[in-house]
Protein backbone atom coordinates (compact mmCIF):
# COMPACT_ATOMS: atom_id res chain seq x y z
CA UNK A 1 0.00 0.00 0.00
CA UNK A 2 2.72 2.44 0.52
CA UNK A 3 4.90 1.33 -2.04
CA UNK A 4 1.52 1.89 -4.31
CA UNK A 5 1.04 5.18 -2.73
CA UNK A 6 4.89 6.79 -3.81
CA UNK A 7 3.86 5.20 -7.04
CA UNK A 8 0.77 7.01 -7.43
CA UNK A 9 2.57 10.04 -5.98
CA UNK A 10 5.94 10.12 -8.03
CA UNK A 11 3.93 10.11 -11.28
CA UNK A 12 1.51 13.14 -10.63
CA UNK A 13 3.62 15.94 -13.00
CA UNK A 14 4.84 19.15 -11.37
CA UNK A 15 3.17 22.87 -10.43
CA UNK A 16 5.23 25.78 -10.66
CA UNK A 17 4.14 29.62 -10.85
CA UNK A 18 6.30 32.32 -12.67
CA UNK A 19 5.86 35.17 -10.81
CA UNK A 20 8.05 37.38 -13.58
CA UNK A 21 8.82 36.84 -17.04
CA UNK A 22 12.69 37.44 -15.71
CA UNK A 23 12.48 34.53 -14.32
CA UNK A 24 11.44 32.29 -17.11
CA UNK A 25 14.74 30.31 -17.33
CA UNK A 26 14.73 29.18 -13.57
CA UNK A 27 12.21 26.55 -15.41
CA UNK A 28 11.79 23.69 -17.31
CA UNK A 29 9.85 25.19 -19.73
CA UNK A 30 10.79 22.58 -22.84
CA UNK A 31 9.21 20.32 -20.81
CA UNK A 32 5.65 22.17 -19.75
CA UNK A 33 2.71 23.52 -21.07
CA UNK A 34 2.64 27.17 -19.97
CA UNK A 35 -0.20 29.04 -19.49
CA UNK A 36 0.47 32.74 -20.26
CA UNK A 37 -1.75 34.93 -17.56
CA UNK A 38 -2.23 38.98 -18.56
CA UNK A 39 -5.64 39.44 -16.48
CA UNK A 40 -5.73 43.33 -17.22
CA UNK A 41 -6.17 42.91 -19.98
CA UNK A 42 -4.33 41.20 -22.71
CA UNK A 43 -5.78 37.56 -21.87
CA UNK A 44 -8.91 37.89 -20.70
CA UNK A 45 -9.52 39.96 -23.74
CA UNK A 46 -8.55 36.70 -25.88
CA UNK A 47 -10.49 34.97 -24.11
CA UNK A 48 -13.60 36.79 -24.68
CA UNK A 49 -13.08 37.71 -28.25
CA UNK A 50 -12.94 33.44 -29.24
CA UNK A 51 -15.38 33.05 -26.49
CA UNK A 52 -17.60 35.26 -28.80
CA UNK A 53 -16.64 33.91 -31.90
CA UNK A 54 -13.31 34.99 -33.17
CA UNK A 55 -11.71 32.48 -35.74
CA UNK A 56 -8.20 33.16 -34.36
CA UNK A 57 -6.12 35.80 -32.05
CA UNK A 58 -2.64 36.30 -33.31
CA UNK A 59 -0.72 37.83 -30.97
CA UNK A 60 2.46 39.86 -32.27
CA UNK A 61 4.78 41.75 -30.47
CA UNK A 62 5.51 45.24 -32.53
CA UNK A 63 2.81 47.62 -34.26
CA UNK A 64 4.39 47.35 -37.08
CA UNK A 65 4.09 43.44 -37.37
CA UNK A 66 0.68 44.07 -36.17
CA UNK A 67 -0.21 46.70 -39.10
CA UNK A 68 1.63 44.24 -41.67
CA UNK A 69 -0.19 40.86 -40.55
CA UNK A 70 -3.43 43.20 -40.65
CA UNK A 71 -3.48 44.41 -43.73
CA UNK A 72 -1.88 40.80 -45.54
CA UNK A 73 -5.01 38.66 -43.63
CA UNK A 74 -7.72 41.87 -43.60
CA UNK A 75 -8.18 40.88 -40.16
CA UNK A 76 -8.47 43.85 -37.20
CA UNK A 77 -5.74 45.08 -35.65
CA UNK A 78 -5.63 46.16 -32.27
CA UNK A 79 -3.43 47.31 -29.16
CA UNK A 80 -2.98 50.45 -27.29
CA UNK A 81 -0.16 52.04 -25.20
CA UNK A 82 -1.20 53.89 -22.12
CA UNK A 83 -4.50 53.12 -22.20
CA UNK A 84 -4.98 54.80 -25.44
CA UNK A 85 -5.39 52.98 -29.00
CA UNK A 86 -2.43 53.27 -31.13
CA UNK A 87 -1.72 55.36 -34.13
CA UNK A 88 -2.15 52.92 -37.44
CA UNK A 89 -4.52 50.43 -35.58
CA UNK A 90 -8.37 50.04 -35.31
CA UNK A 91 -9.16 48.66 -31.81
CA UNK A 92 -8.03 48.89 -28.26
CA UNK A 93 -7.32 46.19 -25.49
CA UNK A 94 -11.10 46.28 -23.95
CA UNK A 95 -12.39 43.05 -23.79
CA UNK A 96 -15.90 45.52 -24.11
CA UNK A 97 -15.03 45.66 -28.00
CA UNK A 98 -14.95 42.49 -29.23
CA UNK A 99 -19.03 41.23 -28.97
CA UNK A 100 -20.70 38.70 -30.60
CA UNK A 101 -21.66 40.86 -33.52
CA UNK A 102 -18.41 42.22 -34.22
CA UNK A 103 -15.73 40.01 -34.04
CA UNK A 104 -17.77 36.55 -34.98
CA UNK A 105 -15.90 34.86 -37.32
CA UNK A 106 -12.90 37.13 -37.76
CA UNK A 107 -9.12 37.60 -36.90
CA UNK A 108 -7.82 39.62 -34.58
CA UNK A 109 -4.47 40.80 -34.48
CA UNK A 110 -3.36 41.75 -30.74
CA UNK A 111 0.16 43.88 -29.94
CA UNK A 112 0.03 43.89 -25.98
CA UNK A 113 2.95 44.65 -23.88
CA UNK A 114 3.55 41.56 -21.48
CA UNK A 115 1.42 39.46 -22.27
CA UNK A 116 2.32 39.19 -25.76
CA UNK A 117 5.93 39.25 -25.01
CA UNK A 118 6.14 36.40 -22.17
CA UNK A 119 3.88 34.11 -24.70
CA UNK A 120 7.08 34.71 -27.48
CA UNK A 121 9.40 33.86 -24.59
CA UNK A 122 7.56 30.60 -23.86
CA UNK A 123 7.43 29.36 -27.81
CA UNK A 124 11.03 30.43 -28.09
CA UNK A 125 11.89 28.23 -25.34
CA UNK A 126 10.11 25.15 -26.27
CA UNK A 127 7.42 25.31 -24.33
CA UNK A 128 5.28 21.81 -25.54
CA UNK A 129 1.94 23.88 -25.51
CA UNK A 130 0.57 27.42 -24.66
CA UNK A 131 -2.46 28.42 -23.77
CA UNK A 132 -3.41 31.54 -22.27
CA UNK A 133 -5.60 31.68 -19.12
CA UNK A 134 -7.97 34.46 -17.47
CA UNK A 135 -11.09 34.72 -14.99
CA UNK A 136 -13.24 34.79 -17.50
CA UNK A 137 -11.87 31.50 -19.02
CA UNK A 138 -10.96 30.16 -15.37
CA UNK A 139 -12.39 26.45 -15.45
CA UNK A 140 -11.84 25.65 -18.78
CA UNK A 141 -7.89 26.29 -18.39
CA UNK A 142 -8.39 24.32 -14.90
CA UNK A 143 -10.16 21.48 -16.65
CA UNK A 144 -7.72 21.00 -19.40
CA UNK A 145 -4.79 21.52 -16.83
CA UNK A 146 -6.36 19.24 -14.67
CA UNK A 147 -6.18 16.24 -17.24
CA UNK A 148 -3.27 16.85 -19.02
CA UNK A 149 -0.82 14.67 -16.87
CA UNK A 150 1.88 16.96 -17.62
CA UNK A 151 4.22 19.44 -15.92
CA UNK A 152 2.80 23.70 -15.52
CA UNK A 153 4.08 26.60 -15.59
CA UNK A 154 1.22 29.38 -14.68
CA UNK A 155 3.37 32.50 -16.11
CA UNK A 156 1.83 35.47 -14.84
CA UNK A 157 3.35 37.82 -17.26
CA UNK A 158 3.45 40.83 -14.72
CA UNK A 159 3.95 44.67 -15.55
CA UNK A 160 7.20 45.61 -17.02
CA UNK A 161 8.61 42.51 -15.43
CA UNK A 162 7.62 43.63 -11.91
CA UNK A 163 5.12 41.13 -9.77
CA UNK A 164 1.54 42.11 -10.15
CA UNK A 165 -1.02 40.55 -8.14
CA UNK A 166 -3.73 40.53 -10.52
CA UNK A 167 -1.87 37.76 -12.35
CA UNK A 168 -0.62 35.76 -9.19
CA UNK A 169 -4.65 35.81 -7.87
CA UNK A 170 -5.63 34.09 -11.07
CA UNK A 171 -2.26 30.98 -10.44
CA UNK A 172 -3.96 30.95 -7.09
CA UNK A 173 -7.13 30.69 -8.39
CA UNK A 174 -6.23 27.50 -10.77
CA UNK A 175 -4.12 26.07 -8.10
CA UNK A 176 -6.46 25.88 -5.83
CA UNK A 177 -8.94 24.14 -8.01
CA UNK A 178 -6.27 21.37 -9.00
CA UNK A 179 -3.46 21.07 -6.64
CA UNK A 180 -4.70 17.78 -5.75
CA UNK A 181 -3.60 16.52 -9.83
CA UNK A 182 -0.05 17.87 -9.05
CA UNK A 183 3.04 18.04 -6.81
CA UNK A 184 3.74 21.74 -5.72
CA UNK A 185 6.90 22.41 -4.06
CA UNK A 186 7.18 25.88 -5.44
CA UNK A 187 6.73 28.74 -2.32
CA UNK A 188 5.65 31.16 -5.30
CA UNK A 189 2.51 28.41 -5.73
CA UNK A 190 1.46 28.67 -1.76
CA UNK A 191 1.74 32.43 -1.70
CA UNK A 192 -0.01 32.44 -5.25
CA UNK A 193 -3.45 30.27 -3.31
CA UNK A 194 -2.56 31.76 -0.12
CA UNK A 195 -3.58 35.46 -1.67
CA UNK A 196 -6.33 33.89 -3.48
CA UNK A 197 -7.73 32.20 -0.95
CA UNK A 198 -7.34 35.58 1.25
CA UNK A 199 -9.15 37.69 -1.56
CA UNK A 200 -11.36 35.45 -3.67
CA UNK A 201 -15.07 36.64 -2.07
CA UNK A 202 -14.15 40.49 -1.98
CA UNK A 203 -11.93 40.24 -4.75
CA UNK A 204 -13.79 43.94 -6.63
CA UNK A 205 -12.52 45.67 -3.52
CA UNK A 206 -9.04 43.89 -3.24
CA UNK A 207 -7.80 44.85 -7.04
CA UNK A 208 -8.87 48.46 -6.36
CA UNK A 209 -5.43 47.86 -3.89
CA UNK A 210 -3.39 46.92 -6.74
CA UNK A 211 -0.53 49.30 -8.88
CA UNK A 212 -2.23 48.25 -12.13
CA UNK A 213 -5.28 49.52 -10.99
CA UNK A 214 -4.23 52.59 -10.50
CA UNK A 215 -2.40 52.62 -13.77
CA UNK A 216 -5.41 51.87 -15.77
CA UNK A 217 -8.43 53.13 -13.73
CA UNK A 218 -6.74 56.83 -14.29
CA UNK A 219 -8.06 55.68 -18.23
CA UNK A 220 -11.36 55.59 -16.98
CA UNK A 221 -11.62 51.26 -17.33
CA UNK A 222 -12.98 49.80 -13.67
CA UNK A 223 -15.74 48.49 -15.43
CA UNK A 224 -13.29 46.07 -17.62
CA UNK A 225 -10.95 45.59 -14.63
CA UNK A 226 -14.49 44.14 -12.65
CA UNK A 227 -15.03 41.95 -15.85
CA UNK A 228 -11.54 40.72 -16.07
CA UNK A 229 -11.52 39.40 -12.70
CA UNK A 230 -15.05 37.70 -13.19
CA UNK A 231 -14.67 34.08 -12.94
CA UNK A 232 -16.19 31.79 -15.87
CA UNK A 233 -17.85 34.52 -18.13
CA UNK A 234 -16.05 33.72 -21.28
CA UNK A 235 -15.23 29.97 -20.82
CA UNK A 236 -12.98 28.89 -23.45
CA UNK A 237 -9.44 27.13 -23.89
CA UNK A 238 -7.24 29.57 -25.96
CA UNK A 239 -4.60 27.11 -27.38
CA UNK A 240 -1.71 28.13 -29.63
CA UNK A 241 -1.44 26.47 -32.97
CA UNK A 242 0.54 27.90 -36.12
CA UNK A 243 1.50 31.33 -34.86
CA UNK A 244 -2.03 31.97 -33.84
CA UNK A 245 -4.58 31.37 -30.23
CA UNK A 246 -7.68 29.55 -31.27
CA UNK A 247 -10.13 27.08 -29.99
CA UNK A 248 -9.93 24.00 -30.96
CA UNK B 1 -5.35 71.91 4.93
CA UNK B 2 -5.85 69.56 1.83
CA UNK B 3 -2.72 71.60 0.31
CA UNK B 4 -0.14 70.78 3.89
CA UNK B 5 -1.38 67.12 3.79
CA UNK B 6 -0.45 66.82 0.47
CA UNK B 7 2.85 67.78 0.80
CA UNK B 8 3.48 66.27 3.82
CA UNK B 9 2.58 63.09 1.67
CA UNK B 10 5.08 63.98 -1.46
CA UNK B 11 7.78 63.90 1.24
CA UNK B 12 7.11 60.41 2.38
CA UNK B 13 9.89 57.96 0.68
CA UNK B 14 9.13 54.89 -0.91
CA UNK B 15 9.22 51.49 -0.02
CA UNK B 16 9.73 48.57 -2.43
CA UNK B 17 9.92 44.96 -2.00
CA UNK B 18 12.01 43.34 -4.18
CA UNK B 19 11.22 39.24 -4.52
CA UNK B 20 14.29 38.15 -6.42
CA UNK B 21 17.70 39.54 -7.15
CA UNK B 22 17.23 38.79 -10.40
CA UNK B 23 14.94 42.03 -10.41
CA UNK B 24 17.25 43.95 -9.25
CA UNK B 25 17.72 46.88 -11.80
CA UNK B 26 13.87 47.49 -11.81
CA UNK B 27 14.52 49.51 -9.08
CA UNK B 28 16.00 52.79 -8.35
CA UNK B 29 19.10 51.15 -6.04
CA UNK B 30 21.25 54.58 -6.08
CA UNK B 31 18.82 56.17 -4.15
CA UNK B 32 17.82 53.86 -1.54
CA UNK B 33 18.55 51.98 1.58
CA UNK B 34 19.03 48.47 0.55
CA UNK B 35 18.21 46.00 3.05
CA UNK B 36 19.54 42.19 2.47
CA UNK B 37 17.18 39.57 4.12
CA UNK B 38 18.06 35.88 4.06
CA UNK B 39 16.46 34.19 6.59
CA UNK B 40 17.34 30.92 5.88
CA UNK B 41 19.98 31.63 7.11
CA UNK B 42 22.79 34.25 6.56
CA UNK B 43 21.16 37.56 7.99
CA UNK B 44 19.82 35.67 11.09
CA UNK B 45 23.75 34.56 11.48
CA UNK B 46 25.07 37.91 11.21
CA UNK B 47 22.95 39.97 13.60
CA UNK B 48 23.70 36.65 16.25
CA UNK B 49 26.65 37.20 15.72
CA UNK B 50 27.34 40.54 16.14
CA UNK B 51 24.82 40.93 19.18
CA UNK B 52 27.05 38.35 20.65
CA UNK B 53 30.11 40.65 20.33
CA UNK B 54 31.72 39.66 16.92
CA UNK B 55 33.75 42.91 16.21
CA UNK B 56 32.72 42.49 12.74
CA UNK B 57 31.55 40.27 9.58
CA UNK B 58 32.90 40.00 5.97
CA UNK B 59 30.71 38.53 3.39
CA UNK B 60 32.49 37.49 0.71
CA UNK B 61 31.09 35.41 -2.44
CA UNK B 62 33.73 32.85 -3.12
CA UNK B 63 35.54 29.94 -0.77
CA UNK B 64 39.20 31.06 -2.21
CA UNK B 65 38.31 34.60 -1.05
CA UNK B 66 37.23 33.58 2.37
CA UNK B 67 39.81 31.60 2.60
CA UNK B 68 42.59 33.76 1.57
CA UNK B 69 41.02 37.37 3.95
CA UNK B 70 40.58 34.51 6.52
CA UNK B 71 44.56 33.69 6.70
CA UNK B 72 45.62 37.68 6.69
CA UNK B 73 43.06 38.72 9.26
CA UNK B 74 43.74 35.84 11.49
CA UNK B 75 39.75 35.39 11.57
CA UNK B 76 37.20 32.81 11.85
CA UNK B 77 36.03 31.22 8.40
CA UNK B 78 32.61 30.10 7.67
CA UNK B 79 30.47 28.80 4.70
CA UNK B 80 28.17 25.94 4.33
CA UNK B 81 26.96 24.31 0.75
CA UNK B 82 23.87 21.78 1.36
CA UNK B 83 24.11 21.42 4.90
CA UNK B 84 27.62 21.21 5.56
CA UNK B 85 30.79 23.19 6.64
CA UNK B 86 33.12 23.69 3.18
CA UNK B 87 36.01 22.38 2.93
CA UNK B 88 38.76 24.68 4.30
CA UNK B 89 36.44 26.36 5.90
CA UNK B 90 36.30 26.22 10.21
CA UNK B 91 32.82 27.03 11.22
CA UNK B 92 29.04 26.56 9.15
CA UNK B 93 26.41 28.84 8.68
CA UNK B 94 24.51 28.04 11.88
CA UNK B 95 23.75 31.18 14.44
CA UNK B 96 23.75 28.53 16.94
CA UNK B 97 27.77 28.59 16.12
CA UNK B 98 28.16 31.90 17.50
CA UNK B 99 27.50 32.32 21.55
CA UNK B 100 29.46 34.92 22.95
CA UNK B 101 31.66 32.68 24.32
CA UNK B 102 33.23 32.15 21.20
CA UNK B 103 32.52 34.93 19.06
CA UNK B 104 32.70 38.19 20.86
CA UNK B 105 35.48 40.30 19.96
CA UNK B 106 35.94 38.44 16.93
CA UNK B 107 35.81 38.49 13.12
CA UNK B 108 34.01 36.44 11.09
CA UNK B 109 34.88 35.85 7.45
CA UNK B 110 31.33 34.50 5.80
CA UNK B 111 30.39 33.32 2.28
CA UNK B 112 26.69 31.94 1.77
CA UNK B 113 25.17 31.21 -1.37
CA UNK B 114 22.32 34.11 -1.77
CA UNK B 115 22.49 36.60 0.67
CA UNK B 116 26.43 37.77 -0.08
CA UNK B 117 25.24 37.58 -3.63
CA UNK B 118 22.31 39.87 -3.10
CA UNK B 119 24.75 42.49 -1.25
CA UNK B 120 27.07 42.53 -3.31
CA UNK B 121 24.62 43.44 -6.21
CA UNK B 122 23.37 45.94 -4.17
CA UNK B 123 26.73 47.67 -3.37
CA UNK B 124 27.95 47.15 -7.53
CA UNK B 125 24.42 49.47 -8.14
CA UNK B 126 25.58 52.38 -5.66
CA UNK B 127 22.99 51.49 -2.82
CA UNK B 128 23.19 54.50 -0.38
CA UNK B 129 23.65 52.09 2.57
CA UNK B 130 23.35 48.80 3.18
CA UNK B 131 22.49 46.64 5.78
CA UNK B 132 21.06 43.11 7.04
CA UNK B 133 17.56 42.01 8.01
CA UNK B 134 15.97 38.95 9.97
CA UNK B 135 13.51 38.19 12.60
CA UNK B 136 16.14 38.07 15.18
CA UNK B 137 16.93 42.01 14.56
CA UNK B 138 13.62 43.21 13.04
CA UNK B 139 12.94 45.87 15.51
CA UNK B 140 15.98 47.48 15.23
CA UNK B 141 15.89 47.72 11.64
CA UNK B 142 11.77 48.51 11.73
CA UNK B 143 13.16 51.39 13.98
CA UNK B 144 16.19 52.42 11.76
CA UNK B 145 14.34 52.37 8.79
CA UNK B 146 11.58 54.13 10.04
CA UNK B 147 13.93 57.28 11.16
CA UNK B 148 16.10 57.11 7.96
CA UNK B 149 13.32 59.72 5.46
CA UNK B 150 15.42 57.96 2.61
CA UNK B 151 13.64 55.18 -0.13
CA UNK B 152 13.70 51.68 0.95
CA UNK B 153 14.32 48.46 -1.18
CA UNK B 154 13.82 45.38 1.28
CA UNK B 155 15.50 43.39 -1.01
CA UNK B 156 14.58 39.36 -0.14
CA UNK B 157 17.70 37.34 -1.68
CA UNK B 158 16.09 34.35 -2.69
CA UNK B 159 16.69 31.14 -3.24
CA UNK B 160 19.33 31.04 -6.95
CA UNK B 161 16.90 33.75 -7.88
CA UNK B 162 13.60 31.83 -7.06
CA UNK B 163 10.91 33.33 -4.96
CA UNK B 164 10.72 31.93 -1.49
CA UNK B 165 8.38 32.92 1.60
CA UNK B 166 10.43 33.53 4.49
CA UNK B 167 12.60 36.35 3.55
CA UNK B 168 8.79 37.48 2.06
CA UNK B 169 7.00 37.15 5.39
CA UNK B 170 10.34 39.26 7.08
CA UNK B 171 9.17 41.75 4.40
CA UNK B 172 6.18 41.53 4.87
CA UNK B 173 6.58 41.93 8.95
CA UNK B 174 8.92 45.08 8.61
CA UNK B 175 6.30 46.67 6.39
CA UNK B 176 3.40 45.95 8.62
CA UNK B 177 5.52 48.05 11.42
CA UNK B 178 6.58 51.38 9.54
CA UNK B 179 4.10 51.18 6.67
CA UNK B 180 2.93 54.62 7.83
CA UNK B 181 6.72 56.49 7.33
CA UNK B 182 6.15 55.30 3.15
CA UNK B 183 4.66 55.83 0.39
CA UNK B 184 4.03 52.33 -1.09
CA UNK B 185 2.71 51.54 -4.83
CA UNK B 186 4.24 47.96 -5.04
CA UNK B 187 2.21 44.93 -5.07
CA UNK B 188 5.27 42.96 -4.23
CA UNK B 189 5.25 44.96 -0.74
CA UNK B 190 0.82 44.39 -0.50
CA UNK B 191 1.59 40.59 -1.20
CA UNK B 192 4.53 40.92 1.59
CA UNK B 193 2.16 42.58 3.92
CA UNK B 194 -0.57 40.30 3.87
CA UNK B 195 1.40 36.99 3.86
CA UNK B 196 2.79 38.14 7.06
CA UNK B 197 -0.73 39.24 8.46
CA UNK B 198 -1.73 35.91 7.63
CA UNK B 199 0.92 33.96 8.90
CA UNK B 200 2.58 35.55 11.71
CA UNK B 201 0.80 33.75 14.55
CA UNK B 202 1.00 30.34 13.35
CA UNK B 203 4.79 31.21 11.46
CA UNK B 204 6.67 28.07 13.38
CA UNK B 205 4.13 25.73 11.69
CA UNK B 206 3.99 27.56 8.68
CA UNK B 207 7.80 27.75 7.79
CA UNK B 208 7.39 23.87 7.61
CA UNK B 209 5.56 24.12 4.36
CA UNK B 210 8.35 26.27 2.64
CA UNK B 211 10.62 24.95 0.09
CA UNK B 212 13.27 25.97 1.79
CA UNK B 213 12.56 24.21 5.30
CA UNK B 214 12.25 21.04 3.38
CA UNK B 215 15.26 21.79 1.79
CA UNK B 216 17.07 22.07 5.32
CA UNK B 217 15.65 20.41 7.70
CA UNK B 218 16.74 17.14 5.99
CA UNK B 219 19.95 18.41 7.36
CA UNK B 220 18.68 18.08 10.86
CA UNK B 221 18.47 21.48 11.25
CA UNK B 222 14.49 22.35 12.47
CA UNK B 223 15.79 24.34 15.74
CA UNK B 224 18.01 26.64 13.73
CA UNK B 225 15.10 27.30 11.32
CA UNK B 226 12.83 27.83 14.41
CA UNK B 227 15.51 30.32 15.62
CA UNK B 228 15.74 32.14 12.63
CA UNK B 229 12.05 33.25 12.16
CA UNK B 230 11.71 34.36 16.51
CA UNK B 231 11.73 37.75 16.68
CA UNK B 232 13.85 40.48 18.63
CA UNK B 233 16.23 37.80 20.19
CA UNK B 234 19.41 39.83 18.87
CA UNK B 235 18.09 43.11 17.92
CA UNK B 236 21.32 44.91 16.85
CA UNK B 237 21.65 46.71 13.50
CA UNK B 238 24.18 45.35 11.22
CA UNK B 239 25.75 48.07 8.74
CA UNK B 240 27.96 47.56 5.95
CA UNK B 241 30.86 49.98 6.08
CA UNK B 242 34.53 49.47 4.51
CA UNK B 243 34.19 45.98 3.60
CA UNK B 244 32.36 44.33 6.81
CA UNK B 245 29.10 44.77 8.64
CA UNK B 246 29.48 46.13 11.95
CA UNK B 247 27.42 47.80 15.13
CA UNK B 248 27.80 50.97 14.87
Amino acid sequence: MGFLYLCCMQQKPVLHTLLSPRLLDLYDVADSIVVIIDVFRATSTIATALYNGAQKIIPVAGVEDCIAIGKNLNAITAGERDGKIIDGLQHGNSPAEYPQSFIEGKTLVLTTTNGTRLLHMALDKGASEVITGSFPNLAAVCDHLALSNKNIILGCSAWKDRFNLEDTLFAGAVISKIKNYFTIHCDSSLMAEDMYQLHCKEIYSFIRKTTHWHRLASYGLEKDLEYCVTENVANILPQYDDGALIVR
